[in-house]
């Protein structure tokens, strides 16, 4: 029999086998992040972009709302510039500004890489949990992680990630199948590649047989029913995004959640226009203008450095069509606005039904 | 609870929810089905490119081989050929025709349409269920497939797809995820569409919510874990198609069988490149190839038509590299070849397992 109460729990320091997912770039608000911990679920910050100065303040908003454990995610990989190509993809990206009235361009750019200090202030405020994407922690960071009893979770889209990261010494491992939204978290990235793409109910059992840490399944995951057929692949907890990201206390801008609301199951696709490494999200003029231009993007970070002051304008502007609306493929099923405790109570209560008798 | 005995169950004359996937081109011999129906799933005869003459005969054998039900699967799509680019796409294919000695490369091609024969040949001789890719049956056969009795089957790749094969009046929906091995059931195609990939784990609940006939998972699926993740998900059956692939009764060829044997969830493409149409499989000489010289494929079934010399020298030279090595996704999960009814008890064994209290 499948139970809702697995090693995971313990492991995590929670009641409940959800997680709630560390989208980067605004969506995890220390509301957010605070409230589902307290529901029993692990509550993520998505600190990838976040400054270290900016990450302190918000680590310890959340323990001011919080005693429960929480986690804070991080970006893992090994980022190197290249503006090789700028040119050309300033120039695919100028009718966008235009059609935003964005006047002062940079003719230079730096993406920050805040990864080591992000690290230094998670061991150093006692974050419970540490997740990464796209990599682990580098040897040193993790050695110090795991000497200081902070647990480890590592995202991985295919079997042989997964036992890189075992190798690595994560706790866990979070299995990111085909259908999640944002970005695909593969370790190493061709420049052509759009990274494995393996459907969920594919990748879970094969990561299962592959590792002996407990195993996390995520992707287009959004209720009790996910819950139970995540349990009976054999994985020991989910990760949920999109739901989290539509929730009252999520960060997300009101046309984003609106978006979301009104897509479909068929309305995102697997990009990297927007920051140069694939992300799947809903088709807007961004994507489609970008890519029938067939120019290919600068790599990340650059890509994503790039096009930040478009993203923001667009925001700014409440104008969906340039922002990155990352999704997952099960929006069907969200209609919504709720409060994450609600949330978390309602896919145990679904998933609880489904194990009783009828 | 989740139960194994579903409605689709009792709607198919099945003891077991469990669907061999109708896989044409050779996989399905007479054995195969029947063994599978005998061992009390549903044996489905891949019958799409069988000439009537041969149909006829392989469900008269089917039939003295078991009384139990089984199906009959056929293409249902409307198709015409168009050879209007036929010699870009020649040229494409003959350095694969040297490499394989083809000297007598025919001319002018025609793609057969025998689906209104296939339809009468399984109405006359009382094929219990009939199930359909690309779309439903014609609205007169449907009517006189429902008035002779016969159980209708559809495979959708979204949940608009889903809605017309409800209003068309199936009996039930196969949900086909993107994991999927083979071709993907698209109903329209676009030219330069590779269709809805949608992976299964979203597709099952949201098309679940959508109709209400009963929904059969397909893709990925290869035991017991993904039987229960599927009945979970909201589905009553699951539908089968690489592990019987690789039975002992399979006449899939075993360079064939060695191929999948071989491979991982990392080793499929989905392609246009063999029939025009969709498909997913083991990426090997000929699908890179072809793709690498960005040639687009004729539509289907003329791209089909015309790579079939190509195919079959492949197959009689035990060469796996230019022949359609249709899998899905869970390969690393099939190991060794067994009887049908070895794989429908152990998918059964195991599911019963996951319900039992540990």
């Amino acid at each position: 029999m499948v139970h809702l109460k697995t090693d995971v729990c313990k492991l995590l320091g929670i009641d409940y086998p959800i997680i709630q997912a560390g989208m980067a770039g605004g969506p995890t608000t220390v509301e957010l992040v605070a409230a589902v911990s307290e529901a029993g679920g692990l509550g993520t910050l998505g600190a990838a972009y976040m400054q270290p100065s900016a990450l302190r303040q918000a680590i310890l908003a959340i323990q001011s709302l919080t005693s429960k454990s929480f986690s804070v995610n991080i970006f893992a990989a090994e980022t190197k510039d290249d503006f090789s190509r700028l040119d050309e993809v300033q120039l695919a990206l100028s009718p966008f500004r235009e059609e935003l009235g964005i006047i002062d361009v940079p003719s230079s750019f730096q993406s920050p890489d805040w990864s080591a200090e992000q690290f230094a202030v998670c061991l150093e405020l006692g974050v419970p949990v540490i997740s990464t994407a796209f990599g682990c922690l580098p040897p040193e960071s993790m050695a110090r992680a795991k000497s200081s009893g902070v647990r480890v979770l590592a995202m991985v889209t295919t079997v042989e990630e997964a036992r890189l990261a075992e190798r690595a010494g994560v706790d866990a491992i979070v299995a990111q199948g085909a259908e999640a939204g944002g970005h695909r978290s593969t370790f190493s990235l061709a420049e052509h590649s759009m990274g494995a793409q393996i459907g969920l109910m594919a990748l879970v059992p094969q990561v299962v047989d592959a590792v002996s840490v407990p195993v996390i399944a995520a992707g287009g995951i959004v209720d009790g029913r996910g819950l139970v057929a995540s349990l009976a692949l054999g994985a020991q907890a989910v990760q949920i995004g999109t739901r989290f990201l539509i929730a009252k206390e999520s960060g997300a801008h009101p046309v984003y959640k609106q978006a979301i609301f009104d897509s479909t199951e068929e309305s995102t696709v697997v990009t990297k226009s927007f920051s140069g490494r694939p992300a799947r999200g809903i088709k807007n003029k961004f994507i489609e203008t970008f890519e029938q231009q067939c120019i290919t993007s600068l790599p990340f970070p650059s890509q994503n450095t790039v096009t930040k002051d478009i993203r923001a304008a667009a925001a700014k502007a409440g104008n969906p069509e340039f922002m990155s609306l990352w999704a997952g493929q099960s929006t069907r099923m969200l209609t919504t606005e709720k409060n994450a405790a609600d949330i978390v109570s309602e896919i145990i209560e679904e998933a609880e039904n489904l194990f009783s008798p009828k």
